[in-house]
């Protein structure tokens, strides 16, 4: 079975509440990873669970993200350790006529598996590229490469996707077919969108340097114009 | 010594890195969860982090999530389970002149503790509240409340603010004094906001209902208008 084609989801991702909410193709993990700008890593250090926000970025059929903020946990497994990534986008707020079906809108996506920390340098390369082109298309060829100290003090950590799953909720409330439509309630959705503002350069700037192409206009999945 | 006072955090949420970004002053850590609209709560279960993001509501000292999503591994867990509940706001993308100082800006609060299943309903419908009117203030009033069979439906989870701690990132990138400054790449950040667009009404909405005051025009911490 090719990696990633995901048929019949694993019972540990499979969604169990809501189920017409979920997909299992590649596509729609991948368009959810790809979109999100912060993943949740979820680690396990002496049966307590700790959740850190973290830069990620999907490389093919894997995803990594930064883990020096997991150093603590990560320090002493090189061989990895289970873990649980998950990235959510806020769509919009769903404003029923009960309080019961008030909801969000989200395209949320989780991926459980091992998480083994990187070791080789060139593999680092390709994941710093990735990290950077996410944040600035573009910006990979512009910034100052890294040396050769910096690649060695940078953690990174890896994830198959081969267990992962999406679940999206779009749209209004689900009361318009019950008896609560007939209520005297306002009832919608109200869509909520990131934006990005005008770039600030950074203070001490030397002059002359033009803003690169990437940021005039900024443009990635999941961002308004 | 009052509870949230957090004058010394514990070993656990203490930031080790960057501890410069580090608050653990009570109003901190409240600033940061009632901005944010979304939690990303962590649970072990068979040695498995799971990482579900859930609505989150803090009600004084504590902070309430909804728990159905986490029902397969609380099912049988009354007493509650060790949990981490974490909230972030992304706030910008730091472009520095080197790939290795690229950065994001955020705003995130770590809660470690106990999650136990809210049984009484007085406090069921506390979080409801909470629920509702962190979606859309005024809204508690608006829709119709939770049934005795809804309320005995909904399940959701209390974490205490005991051992928490807010990081916060922001400003340009943090290499203006450093060698790098000198290269000719440009340099500063890009804020990111979140925005809500326009309501948009159910399908079948009664005609004649005008939009909750709260919504003209929706304005909550977190939000540009």
């Amino acid at each position: 079975m090719p990696r990633g084609a995901h048929p019949s989801p694993s019972p540990r991702v499979r969604v169990r509440r809501l189920p017409e909410r979920a997909r299992y193709g590649r596509e729609a993990v991948a368009a959810v990873l790809d979109a999100g700008l912060v993943a949740h890593l979820g680690l396990v250090s002496e049966g307590q669970p700790y959740v850190i926000p973290t830069l990620h970025a999907r490389v093919g059929e894997f995803v990594y993200v930064h883990g020096s903020a997991a150093s603590r946990t990560l320090r002493t497994l090189r061989g990895g350790v289970p873990a649980c990534l998950t990235v959510t986008l806020l769509d919009g707020i769903v404003l029923a006529r009960s309080v019961f079906e008030h909801s969000m809108n989200y395209r949320s996506v989780v991926v459980l598996g091992t998480a083994a920390p990187v070791e080789e340098p060139d593999e680092k390369l390709v994941a710093l590229e990735a990290f950077t082109e996410k944040l600035l298309p573009g910006r990979w060829g512009e910034a100052r490469p890294p040396t050769r100290k910096e690649l060695g003090a940078t953690s990174i950590l890896r994830l198959p996707l081969d267990e992962a799953s999406a679940k999206i909720r779009d749209g209004g409330p689900d009361d318009s077919d019950t008896p609560d439509a007939e209520l005297d309630v306002w009832a919608g959705h109200l869509p909520l969108v990131v934006q990005a503002l005008e770039p600030v350069p950074d203070a001490v700037l030397r002059p002359g340097i033009p803003l690169p192409p990437g940021l005039d206009p900024y443009r990635r999945p999941g961002l308004v114009e």
